[in-house]
Order: C-alpha cells, then structure tokens, then sequence
C-alpha cells in the first residue's frame, strides 16, 4: 500500500471537492453569518497566506483564544495544514494557567476573539514568546485595546491572495493541534495531537455506533472549541459535508435552542450542565427539537434523571460519551445493543447511563493497584488504561508527569471504572475522589448521581470525609432547587437514598451548599469543596 | 500520540470483548451452521495454534480457495493476526493461472473447500511451494482425494489448545492478505494489503455516508471472499459486531433470496449479474426483504434499469460503488447528497448511477493523455488515478506493471471517468474498451447500459471495431431475453437508442449472440468478444 500520510489536509481538500454547496452557519457579533464550504476553503487559502505573512513556519505555535465560530474552524484547518500548530487556549482558565500554558507552549501568535481582549490585556506583559495578536471580530476595524501589535483578522483576509497550495509533504506523525489539561492541582499538562491522531479519531467518530455523522447532519458543537478539538466534530462534520453551526460568543441555553430549532441541527455535544440549561429552557417554552437525532453528552457523568427527563420530555435520546483532553478525546461511546430492544427500559437505562463501549480502534482495560488485569464484571472497580492511536503517549515537554499516567504503553486514566460482561465501562470515580471506606472503595459519582435523581435537588458533589475508624467516609454537599430551599433537609436526602444504595454506603453527613465551585472546563471543583468544607 | 499499529488483531480483540453473543451464520455442506463471536474467537485461536503447528511462520503466505464461509472468516483472522499472509485464490481461475499466482505468490498451505478439490488436483503437480493441504468441510473425516499430504480442518481444530495470544509486535506495514488480480491480458498481478490498509479501508467502510456499517446490521457478502476482501465487510462487520451471513458454496439466486429474508440482511454487497439474478427470482416468488436497507453493487457498472426495477419492484436502493483488486478495494459510493432531495426523481438517478464521491481518506483526480489534469464539469472524459493509504504502491514482485501502473505517486486505475462538478465520478470505460471515434471518445459501458435498458435485452456489450475512416466504431453484441429471442432485430435496437445518444454514438452493427463470455469476477471479456466477433 502506499506511504501516504493521514494528514488533516486530506480533510479539507475533500470538504471542498465535494461540498462547496454545503452551508456553515455562524452566530456572529452583529448577526447571523453564513457561508459555504466553498467559501469557506476560500477564507482558509487566504489565512494561510496571512500566517505565512505574520511569519508562522512549520512546528509553530499558534494559539486560539475563542468561542466556537467559524474562523476558529478557519483556524482549525489553516494552522495544521500548513505545517504549524493549533493551540487551542480555555477561555475559562485562571490567569496564572494562561500565563503558564502561552510560555510553556511558546505561542508565537495569539488570535483572540474581540470581546476576550481582556483576558489577554491582564497579562500580556508576562507573555515570553508572542509576537503579535489577531483581533477576530466581524468587521475589518480595530476595537482599542492594549494588546501590541495587533491585527485585524478580517482586514488581512479581504487583502490575503485567495489562493494556496498546502504542502503534500507533512508527515502524518508531525503535531497538528495542542490542548492543556488542567488538574486541579499541579501546573497544567500539555497533549500534543498529530495529524495522524485526530485523522484517525475523526474516522472512529464517522463510524455509525459511534457519532455517526452524514452529510445529512447538521452538527452543533456546544462542547467549546477550545477544548480537545470539540471532541473532534468540527473536522468530522468538515470531513463529510455535514452543515455546521457555530453558536459564537457566551451561548446561553436559550441561544442553543433557538439554533437548533431554526438551524435544524440534527446532532450536538456538550457537558451534562449544557443539557440541564436547555432542560430547563425547553420546560418552559417548547422549541420545535424534532430535527435532533441524539444530544451527546460527556465531560462528566450524565445522571440517570437527566437522560429520562430528555427521554420523557422532548423524546431525544441523550447518548453518553467519555474521553479525556489526552484522549483526542473520544474513548467510548453508549449505545444500547441490538438485542437489547428485548430488555426491559429499566434494563436498557442501566446501559445507557453507563459511559460505553470503546470506539474502534482502541483497547482498554482495568488494573488493580498492583496492575492487575480485572475482571470484566460490572462490579468489580478498577483503574481505567487506554491505548490506541489517538491516546496521548506523553506530555508535552514533561518527562515527570508523562512518566506517572503513560506507564508501560498505557495511557492511566486516573478514572476508576468497571467494565461489564457485554464490554460497557462505567466510571466510577477519579482515583483521587473515591471514597475509602473501611476497605471497600465507595464511588462518589454513584451516590451524587443518585442525589441527582432527588426532585428538589439541582445538583450534588460527594467527597471524602477523614473517618478515624473507616479511614473516610462520605459527606454529600447539595445545591437544592429554589423551590425546595427552604423545605429540604437531611433527612429527605438519606430516606430518599435507603434502599437505593447499600447501607454502608450512605453519607455521614449532607450539607446544604449554594453553589458547587466548578472546573475551568466545568466539572465539579472537589479540591475547593473540600478546602472549603472539611 | 501513541506509536500504535492499526493491525487486525485490534478489530478481532474488539469483536471479541464486545460482541461475543452477536450470531454469525454459515450455510454448510450439511445445513445452516451458527455459533457467535464468541465461539468464533476460540476457534480463531485454535486455527492459529493449527498454523503453528503446520510450521507457518511470519510472512509466510497461506493459501485459501473457498466460498464465502464462517471457516473462511476464521481464515480472514488467524492468518493475519498470527503475522502470516492470507492469500485468497479466485476459485474461477483458469488452470495456467491458478498455477502461475500460487507459485508466484510462493504460497505454503493451501486451505480448501471440499467441493473445489479437483481443482487442485489438477493443478497439484506443477505447484512448487506448497507443503499441504488443509481440507475444509463440517465433518472431521476426509474426503478421498489425490493430494498429499492433506489434513482435516475439522479434526486439526478440535485437537487444538482454544488458547492464542496473538503478537502485539506486528508491524502495521506487514503484508495482512494477498489477492491477483487477473487481467484479460498478461500474467496475473499480485496486490499486498497491509494491515494499515485493511484497517484504514474497514474505516472507511464503517462511515455513514459509505457502507454505514453497524451493530444493528445484518451483513451478507455475496462478493466473493477470495476476492479483494469481499470489498472490506467480513472485516468491517466483525469490528463493530454485525451478524454476518455466509452463503457457502454454490449460491444461486434462490438460496441467496432464502438467506436474505430467513437471516433477516439488511446489507448486502455484489456485482450487477447477482442483482439480475436476484432480481429475476424475486418476480416469481415474492419474498419479505423488508429488513434490507441497501444492495451494494460494483465490480462493473449498474444498469440505469436495474437500479430503477429495484426501486420499484423491491422498494430497496441499489447504491453504486466502485473499486478494483488495487484499491482494497471501495473508492467511492454512491448516494445523493441532502439538498438533491429537492431534485426530480430523474435528475437523482443521473447521480445515483454515478460511481459516487470519493470515500473519506482517498484522493482522487483525471487526467489526460500527457497526465495534465482535466476540469470536473461531468463531461470532459479522463483516465481516473487515485491515491490513499489503502491504494497499492505496486505489484508485487513485478516492477514493470508497477512503473507503468504506479506513476508518480498515483494508481493509474485505466478506467476512462468523467467528474461533475458535486464531485460524482462516473466511469465511461476501460481505457483499452473505449472506443475512439474520429476523434472523439465514445463509452462501450454507456451504450451497453442504454441498450440493457430496453425491455427485450438480458446483456449487452459493445467492443470497438476496426473502421478506416473513422479509425474506430462501435459493434453491440446484444443477448435477448429468451422471449425475444424470435422477435429481436438490428432496426429495434437502434430505434430504441435513437434520441438517448447521440448520432455519432450509434453502433455501426448489432449482433445477436447467445451469451456474453466472462472473466473469472464475472466481468465482459471483450477480448474473447473481439477474439471471436471481428
């Protein structure tokens, strides 16, 4: 067979050999912008020619401070397939971790969208390695800023030549995109995709049991762009022609489902807390979702409630999904077997609301703490090892942490999980958050999950309480619903949890919290909850 | 990312984990044979402890002449995941030829279905490299046979350990399977597929816009195992665990209407004589195909009749795919886009007979005669050259049909194609079928499509004959229905073409024969046409 590299470019030439006519929809600053893929491939000629102007070589790095529209998706393209390499930054990060990430990353180029000039305005002067920033907003003029120096994105596009050749010769093991992940403790980890590795993630995420998209798709990354290549859609949906539709700037739940009502997006993907929004959007006025096919969902656990209130309420299955920043990110995905049409919807929940089955083309496994292989059992709780061709097999310059996650050929998840006798895994934990008591490991996802599930409860974190006879024990930390502010009480939560949980595995204490503190990427803040708290 | 090699082993451990109650059925000597992936995978790992036994060693080629079987499919795996080389025989070959690619292919067992044995007897001894053969049928005893020394498939895996640990070591650029393809001139010509390849290609497969396989699916391979993989779906249905039927030996259209409707197929692949037979059975005997989704047809070009006859009769789509023995083989299919929706019926069919859009992952272009490339506007006429991870860089051992077939990175494929401007291919014809008239080029496949559309016709083809004037001009060589047998003539033919091509196009002579003579894949020999007719 021939040597020829799985490069990004392969993508973008056939979304414009076969899909100029295709519509890419963009909430924009001052409207509505829409285009084509003719167009579209146009516009990424011409940014080339301007990262080649601004001096962007080969192995660059060139960072995105941006919300999901279509230049980031220019941007998507133009930065890998000409060799340099896309850095995407989280908007949502602390200024010290943006600090850190820009140097570490030695970004050379900053385009940054107009109205998080100011995230980049606070801490300019410690940037070691940027020589200029790319203002992107929808008219060719400047808004005044500090930032130096500065250009105008749609200025040097109007005046770029709309023509260029993206070079054959990249190899597909050559570094395309980065993202930074960031723990909760220690300086952020940075994971560097190759051309290869999103290729070949994009092909796994084509594949029909996994997100399956078509042409006949019309797909809404909810899921930030600025995040683990938004799980991959943007290059898939490019891939196949499928219409975009990017919700631009600060989406509120009521944005999204105007688009997707108006745009008829047929898929979308994001965090749990983007579903429960639009939940409560849609209980309160209905939008027509008949276009939907599946909102996928991943980022952390979807509560069983959850997937039932879409299930019951608008009739569009959730599709649970799990993968992490170093797995490019999509490791399983949920999806009932054929043959369990025949079981019971309760039966079928269980599956479902577990986090699935591994895409095609990787492997995992559980490991005991001495790693050992587990059995696959559904009970029996390990930590979860990947391996594949889209799983990172390093940090980015950080020997000491690579050697702690990528041990023996295995990317360690850091994630406990079971896996059951029909392959599905179920995460229950982080090896950090799981609950030791007495011996036997207690997963805090189930029990907040099962909180979840209470009528009165907006959302629950459990974490470890120090036990001096069991070790830990949990303490559950629950943000009631307005409505039920003043009513619940400790009790509620515990007789509501009896016979839902083993006995042992109740909380020792429920406390009443107005807010739980969250992630830079949204997920539950445990480290803050339990300085705060314990 | 990971230096991972994309193997075959990692699509059988999956089918494994994953899918192990998933059925798979196989019409045996002696009846309907059914076990599941489960079962499957330890006979996979007894079959490669039976491999090693007879001494096969990485590299080492493994002969296979068989129908489309579970033993077959066992074949697919072991031989590959144990590091060794599958070579699928065409069991349709003639006797010189089946000679020349085993000892080419230096071939050292040899597996073979109990009812093709005399055709290895014939043959045995003029076989260099062969040290035994490997009896398949559903009992244990042998068949008397004239080969030597010979073993029970049976036998040999029930004494077999079911314990296999198939090497991660392999190379993903390791040779997986072999297959000839067989010219209508010169010595056959050997193609390896690399692991890599195989992988890549059943992704292509799995995406929903190609073949769209997946769990739900029913899959039957009526192509052939023996060639080109059976296009990818005993692979790609293993990998993502889709019951797969198997036809066995000797399918008629019959049995293969029986299957469909008792197994429940909801994809299922062939070349265009399969559909007509199928076609023509069905219009006796109604069967219940309400579970298919889609025939896939390729190997020559779909009948614009067929395809609507299948639409009207059947209410099931043909979808058109196109490939050869050097492209593993899928390069495109063939399905409207969403906005064609719009389109009339008639307007939808000139695309749908298309060859379709290039698949995910390939490249493709045509060109002209000094290799310039040619506009896509779906009449200027090209040879079609592809280029893809899963496109042969040579044949093997045979550096002259590689320098004049593998020019400059690119497959040349010989086939003459147009591309319309939505990107659909459409192939015209071989370039040494095309016929050059004054000039101008006029496609034999499109003449004989026009002329099988005629009610009367059961086949068609036109060859080139020898004009002085005009250099070239078509002769239809035309097989009635037998019903028309009495009643067809030369006025009818050309008076049903006048005004569906044009009048430069018409053939100079039809001629009325008895049977189209075909190659070994079921293909027009026009050589033996021009041969016995000019």
């Amino acid at each position: 067979m021939m040597n020829y590299p799985l490069t990004l470019k392969s993508i973008l030439e056939r979304a414009k050999m076969l899909y100029s006519k295709k519509e890419l929809v963009s909430r924009d600053y001052s409207g509505t912008f829409r285009y084509d893929y003719g167009r579209f491939y146009e516009r990424v000629c011409r940014l080339a020619n301007v990262l080649e102007d601004l001096g962007v070589n080969r192995g660059a790095r060139v960072a995105t401070l941006a919300w999901n529209t279509h230049r980031h998706l220019e941007l998507y393209f133009a930065i890998p397939c000409l060799g340099a390499v896309l850095h995407t930054l989280n908007l949502r990060l602390f200024q010290d971790q943006l600090i850190y990430i820009i140097n570490h990353a030695e970004d050379t180029i900053i385009f940054v969208d107009r109205d998080l000039l100011p995230l980049l305005e606070a801490v300019k002067d410690k940037l070691k390695t940027v020589k200029g920033f790319v203002i992107m907003t929808d008219s060719q003029e400047l808004p005044d800023t500090s930032l130096s120096p500065v250009y105008s994105y749609e200025q040097m596009l109007a005046e770029a030549s709309p023509q260029y050749n993206f070079p054959s010769d990249l190899d597909e093991w050559s570094t395309a995109a980065m993202c930074y992940t960031t723990a909760t403790t220690g300086e952020p980890k940075g994971v560097a995709y190759t051309h290869r590795g999103i290729f070949l993630h994009c092909f796994s995420c084509l594949s029909a049991d996994m997100m399956g998209l078509s042409e006949r798709d019309t797909v809404m990354a909810v899921v930030p762009m600025f995040h683990a290549n938004a799980w991959g859609m943007p290059y898939t949906a490019a891939w196949i022609g499928a219409k975009q539709v990017f919700p631009g700037a600060r989406p509120d739940p009521k944005i999204l489902c105007q688009l997707i009502q108006d745009e008829k997006v047929t898929v979308t993907a994001g965090v749990p807390t983007i579903w429960m929004g639009i939940l409560e959007v849609f209980e309160k006025q209905a939008y027509d979702f008949s276009s939907v096919k599946s909102f996928i969902c991943g980022g952390s656990a979807v509560p069983l409630s959850l997937m039932k209130a879409f299930d019951e309420k608008l009739g569009i299955p959730i599709l649970h999904a799990y993968g992490m920043t170093e797995t490019t990110p999509l490791v399983t995905l949920s999806r009932t077997k054929s043959y369990m049409d025949q079981w019971t919807v309760e039966e079928q929940y269980r599956v479902r609301v577990k986090q699935g089955l591994v895409a095609p083309g990787l492997e995992i496994k559980i490991i005991g703490e001495n790693g050992e292989d587990l059995p696959h059992d559904g009970k029996i709780m390990g930590e979860l090892i990947v391996r594949g061709p889209w799983i990172a097999g390093e940090y980015y310059k950080n020997p000491q942490k690579s050697a702690e996650c990528m041990k023996g050929g295995w990317l360690h998840t850091n994630d406990i999980a079971t896996i059951d006798d029909e392959g599905y895994i179920a995460i229950c934990d982080r090896t950090k958050d799981l609950i030791k008591s007495g011996g036997e490991w207690i997963s805090s996802v189930d029990l907040e999950n099962t909180i979840m599930a209470h009528p009165g409860v907006a959302e629950a974190a459990v974490i470890a309480m120090p036990h001096e006879k069991w070790d830990e024990r949990p303490m559950a930390c629950v943000v009631p619903r307005p409505e039920f502010r003043e009513s619940l009480g400790e009790e509620d939560i515990l007789n509501f949890l009896d016979g839902k949980v083993a006995k042992w595995m109740m909380p020792d204490r429920v406390l009443f919290i107005e807010e739980i503190p969250k992630t830079s990427v949204g997920k539950f803040n445990k480290k803050e909850l339990r300085q705060k708290y314990l």
